[in-house]
């Protein structure tokens, strides 16, 4: 849950409080929001390639793309603010049961409901789309997969950090529900425009899920998994740690910023 | 009206409060914002169908419709919000009158509203724009009606989805009148960018239908009404039942999300 | 002032209270959001045509000044919102002088500094940007002076209704300080993609005032004043009298919207 | 400290208040919303130019460019709005140091924060991404040197009046952690899609030093410096002395805006 550090727990206890209807609530919550993100991000790289269909990605590619993060990402996050905190992510999620704001059963869950969403919405696009294949992500023939998965987790380091500001921001009306969504959707966006043409610029282990399911090609998943991973580890420990301590949270922060 | 599931009431009392001064204005509110949003939109294809009257839509047209899609719905649904809740869309009205949010006459006068103001906006582009016909929406050629139904309330699903969270976030000041409306029209525009390539991406039916009447080109109509209208209903359904029921609404949703 | 419908007052007593600390710092604020609204305009246009010197507005030329309007505006109605009320536009403070929201003296001053402010962004852009000329605003061949004078009284119409209800919104934390200014900044940008490749697509006159001092062109100012400044009357009036009745404000809207 | 004019105090006292806890975090949280600043922008404008190698600066690449800024500005202020206030920019620190906002000691500290964060994105995206060089910030053939530090300090005097207006909301909720950050992203990427053909729309000398450290290249340096620094003290000293004077800060305000 999102109720701050917990005391330990009995792993059944735990699994226990991830049977809740408040958690079931959110888990359909994640699944939906996952869904309407990837269904418009992959959409929306289906459309322009139906646009432009010689092309690789090219630059008005590109802005589509961003675009469609920027949007979709912000909404995705607030419809599911109030019910799930909006991680729409596994990455995320990750960073979050590190900082121990969700309990590793609760995360396993939001997993899996993220991951069925895109894979949804990606077989969703494949039946009604005719003469498409999904498209997968893939890196620059000159990147190296190394190289790739530092790209990919710095920018998940990103994404996740601003969602640990948000939740921070969320009693002052700035959080998820509030003009946290539009922060994250735009930081989200603004790694993709700078990743795309290099490492795929996905930020989102589902998204490269579901579309490798569906399009039954699993190459690179290990790029978009271990570094979206490691980033979100270093994030959520960065955050609550060094950059902004729970106790007390505001006493100090007001010190510097009235 | 927007006061939450409502006894049983006669017909004739529905009526009547349909026809107060403060429904009238939520009427008058509709028109207005449905004209803007539709003035734009239908505005933005005319105009790049001119800068590059050669092509279909190609991705810079693609980018257009979309921007136009995210700043004039957002727009829309802020300036009616605090009159009429900021509908703008038919499918909207049919998902909130689907979870009693708004009783049947009233949604009829809002349907009303809203047609007329997308005819009136196709009307004015018409007269004043010389040598353009007024665009109407499309499917592309592989795709069949069905499958192109299914894009579109899938597309219309997130739209309605996304005015319900934005209705129980509208006491912490992040409803329609504040940061939803942003996430309506981020919401909106997202699915236009994934469905425009083949639906047409149109996602408001008195979008489709102004502009039909206007062009007097009808086909396809049923694509714009069935899906949209199916998707706004297991929106509505979904979201008040499973997603986030309204009792007890925030006793539970914070046991999750403090 | 913006302190609601004002009882008679004596014209001497009205020139009084517009030459108070308060409305000069004003004045100032509206100098200086316009001369910032037009400096991102003018020089997003120029920015585009250094760019493809061999085209006139192509599509994402389109895009640019559309971003630009949007990012600007929203922006310059923010940063003078709590000193000025964030007019930025001649058309606005007129459609605010018909609702009585303003006194004429005080609109009269307001008109002068946002002229001035454009004069003044024209000309920085002409003496520090070598070999371009400062691009004035100009209507399609096909259209007539009258269509075009429509499309921007329709445009600026949305534009000043908007304002009108960030207004009303304000006490509630999403006026022009918030969420508003990016409504306000939404509906404008929206119609100049709509009217851009028609009509111009300015709806600021004091925009296309500056532009046509520093360029000695003045060749369909009317264009750009006479709709504009009807549309903003009828805008006025329209939601004062009929959307939204100050008295009782809420008691009435209250009754749809909870 | 950013707690308003500080009574005189000797400099030994000023630097122990540089090196408390909040200060050193608030450091942290300048590298680290410089450092994804600085990794969206000249990601984005590598990214472009490796989708369309063969061209300079094009419309495609304005927009992309100017997307990054709009998007990762906003977020870099909003993630560290409520640790350091969102600098993310020595001409932003240099301004609210004029204003007294932020102690010398302290403000010098912020810039090797924000350079810092600058270095090591550039050092990363040259580290990670093959074959392509860290691209600098240079001004078309025909500007002058003079005319271009011009522009750009326009642009930044922009940026900077609208951190301050920004600070000044932020009691009312939309500051710097709320609909400020988007103002403040908007301000600066509006004048970058303005200056970027020009005089290369840096508006941040920290972006233009790490890109040159890392390329090597320190041509034009003076240009993203001595411009930006000058406008973003024109701004500090203009809007607290004239434009919005802190003693009594509503009591006047609130007499033009209620």
């Amino acid at each position: 849950m999102l109720i701050g550090k917990m005391a330990p727990v009995s792993l059944k206890a735990r699994f226990q409080e991830s049977v809740t209807p408040a958690a079931l609530r959110a888990y359909l919550a994640e699944f939906i929001s996952t869904f309407f993100y990837v269904f418009a991000v992959v959409g929306s790289i289906m459309s322009s390639r139906k646009l432009k269909p010689d092309t690789a990605l090219d630059p008005s590619g590109l802005i589509i793309v961003a675009v469609a993060n920027a949007l979709s990402l912000s909404s995705a996050v607030y419809i599911a603010s109030n019910v799930s905190g909006g991680h729409v992510n596994p990455a995320v999620t990750f960073g979050m049961a590190v900082g121990g704001h969700i309990s590793v059963p609760t995360a396993l869950f939001y997993w899996i409901s993220q991951m069925l969403g895109s894979v949804f919405a990606c077989l969703l696009l494949k039946v009604t789309i005719v003469g498409q294949h999904i498209p997968t992500y893939g890196i620059a023939e000159e990147m190296t997969g190394f190289g790739a998965s530092i790209v990919e987790g710095v920018a998940t380091f990103g994404l996740v950090y601003t969602v640990y500001a948000a939740g921070r921001e969320r009693r002052r009306g700035g959080g998820p529900g509030g003009i946290g969504a539009m922060a994250i959707g735009g930081m989200g966006a603004a790694n993709v425009l700078a990743a795309a043409a290099f490492s795929g610029g996905c930020i989102n282990p589902a998204c490269a899920f579901g579309s490798a399911v569906i399009a039954g090609r699993f190459k690179n998943q290990a790029v978009y998994w271990v570094g979206p991973l490691l980033g979100a580890t270093v994030a959520g420990l960065l955050y609550d740690n060094l950059v902004s301590p729970a106790q007390p949270p505001d006493s100090t922060s007001a010190s510097i910023v009235p």
